[in-house]
């Protein structure tokens, strides 16, 4: 397995494009994204588990409702969400770009990243939609990177080289997503392609528990945004045998898919709003895996502890008091914490209780850019990580007044 | 029932003193408090669920079994947590107290608050004990909430007057609270004084039944200390008949009770690190109590909604978002959401779509320093209130280096 370049159209027979249609009335900015696949696709989402979903996720799930996809559009500076409208205009953003490429509008996924409850203008999808699908290009991966970007400062963008039965493969993904970050056994936008061939209900089966350690572990405000989506459309030109059930075929594309979605996940945690740092806690010595990710999750999404991180500060205290309220059942008297990064370890809690350690070399290993948390629980073998980022001037200031 | 001074100390028999006696070292900060009844008390108490617990939460466990104390200590600047002698020191101090005091140790609670995992040194309390026994006195509730406050920015102290059975009888409490507030079925340091006669399972009743309306709905940054209760002594000398059941005088009593602690949650609310206004999210309209407390609570705890409240952004979407991932059963699509203060009010969303306002308006109603959020769920007629802040630059700084 290699890392390629090419994000989303990395894979054979994927094109896309990003444009600004107007959405975004007060900058400048690509605001409208389109991924586009020569040949029907096998196609799988999942989606946010908020009770308040935007409207363009309910026009998705009725369009995977027979696995197969086409293209995907993403419009961002607009949620979609709360409207009264937001169904029909979602529908009708479909119907628009169904005459333009000529393809069935339930072959089409729809997506919206934005405010929550501001009426939603069909006009600027109508008069961008031609020239969306008129640029779409081998190398538009860039530019709809771009057009689904908010608050984020860099576009998130991966690509992969891999095997299947002989058959080299690629896949490659897109992602949006810097605050509203705690996916709940869904996640943020992303958008995945890739050539291999598959069966909807194995790429599904593939999906559904990838997500559950990577974008189900990571968190950068707490706030399960109304709008998660991540979905992958395969369409099979890499030419391998189609996957139809598990097997090594079915292990060998969930590794791959692991590389993408990881990759993609550590982005979106380093782009966290305002953030400066990317948190990474590795949780080991669990009895079972809901515990590891339990603990994982709670250290990562304490305020208190990303606070400490932005400043540096080594004060562990507060993951061991993370790790008290998550609702795990552990036994305190046996964690152990340590940091470690490009700037060293250093060990701060043996069996529950401070250990003397160099406050100077706490510094150096907190002061990097990326930090992992590690934390033995010492009741078993089971592992698992969560990411997050550290809490800063910055996330209140773009979140104090974001509408404006 | 009036709204009297005096705290603590309001009580007939009860006095108080707050000294500094050296366990912070780098400012001169009272930083031992002391409450004292000059008769034995019923006492009752409840503790924070967190699996890290404080060691005085430990030892005033054991010690409050027997339903009687005589006296209440608190340090703050060092939580006394996750160190391997925590509950050797936490009965040290008792031991020092009790002989100075000349009452059982077992009649003491004690407590802490601080930085937890720092090595807690007993020289302070042998020293410095004499000194506040010595100065206990009836005028003492102000020093003693001013011993007990880390970051807090101001004392919370509260005292009512109230009738049991035709005899006045007074209740007072302070509090000390701003950071890692989020009690799960218990709640920050608070200490609470009655002359009213109850007997200690009537008072564990009435308290354990208040927690669940007022602390457990009060959140200031989703971290539930490892070092929350809060206790209440009751000494009996305003000669009611001592409430053994329930009945009338035990309701007047549980309104007295309720005065107080509503009073310190909003002190709590409004104190939280780097606050600058109170949050009241008042949810209506719910089929039953859960819901109603769920939906409220997590409206006060998310990052996003406080942050646009720090900015006055009437972001309402936000509120939306937070009620969908709850948990909590609740039909969006009948919810309606306003903004309330003294600067007006303002109706944002209703039946889960937005309706037009003036920015201006709502403008005006947020730049308040106290902000109602009123959510109406449309299912039934149960009600509930949570008291949160808003999230601030300052609560970051504040805690990016809480420990230097």
């Amino acid at each position: 397995m290699k890392i390629i370049s090419g994000g989303v159209c990395a894979a054979q027979g994927f094109t896309a494009n990003g444009i600004h249609c107007g959405i975004r009335k007060n900058r400048v900015k690509r605001d409208l994204a389109l991924i586009y696949s020569s040949v029907p696709a096998s196609a799988a989402a999942v989606y946010t588990l908020n009770l308040v979903k935007g409207a363009p996720i309910t026009v998705t799930k009725a369009h995977l409702l027979g696995g197969i996809a086409q293209a995907a559009i993403c419009n961002s500076g607009n949620a979609n969400t709360c409207n009264y409208n937001g169904i029909e205009i979602a529908e009708e953003t479909c119907s628009i770009l169904s005459a333009e490429l000529g393809i069935p509008a339930d072959n089409i996924i729809v997506a919206s990243t934005g405010v929550i409850g501001e009426l939603m203008d069909i006009a600027p999808f109508r008069s961008g939609i031609p020239s969306l699908v008129a640029g779409l290009s081998a190398d538009g991966s860039d530019s709809a990177a771009e057009g689904i970007m908010t608050t984020d400062t860099v576009k998130k963008e991966i690509a992969i080289e891999f095997t299947l039965g002989g058959k080299t493969c690629r896949m490659g993904g897109i992602a949006k997503g810097s605050g509203m970050i705690h996916p709940n056994m869904a996640t943020m936008l992303v958008f995945i392609t890739t050539d291999a061939a598959i069966s909807p209900a194995m790429l599904q089966k593939a999906l559904s528990g990838d997500v559950k350690s990577t974008f189900n572990m990571l968190s950068v405000d707490g706030d399960t945004s109304t709008n998660d989506m991540v979905s992958v459309m395969a369409n099979g030109l890499a030419g391998n045998e189609i996957i139809t059930d598990e097997g090594e075929d079915f292990t060998a594309f969930m590794a791959a898919l692991n590389t993408v979605t990881v990759n993609l996940c550590r982005m979106i945690a380093a782009d966290g709003e305002g953030a400066t740092k990317m948190l990474e806690c590795i949780v080991s010595g669990a009895y079972d895996i809901d515990t590891a990710r339990t603990v994982a999750k709670s250290v990562v999404c304490s305020s208190l502890v990303k606070a400490a991180m932005f400043g540096a500060d080594a004060n562990w205290g507060r993951i061991l008091c993370a790790i008290g309220y998550s609702g795990a059942d552990v036994d305190v008297s046996k964690v152990d914490v340590s940091f470690r990064s490009a700037g060293g370890m250093v060990t701060l809690c043996k069996n529950g209780s401070g250990v003397p350690f160099s406050e100077e070399e706490a510094k150096a290993v907190l002061l990097e850019k990326e930090i992992e948390v590690l934390v033995s629980i010492g009741d078993g073998d089971i592992s698992a990580k969560a990411w997050g980022c550290d809490l800063t001037y910055d996330y209140v200031k773009i979140n104090g007044d974001y509408r404006t």
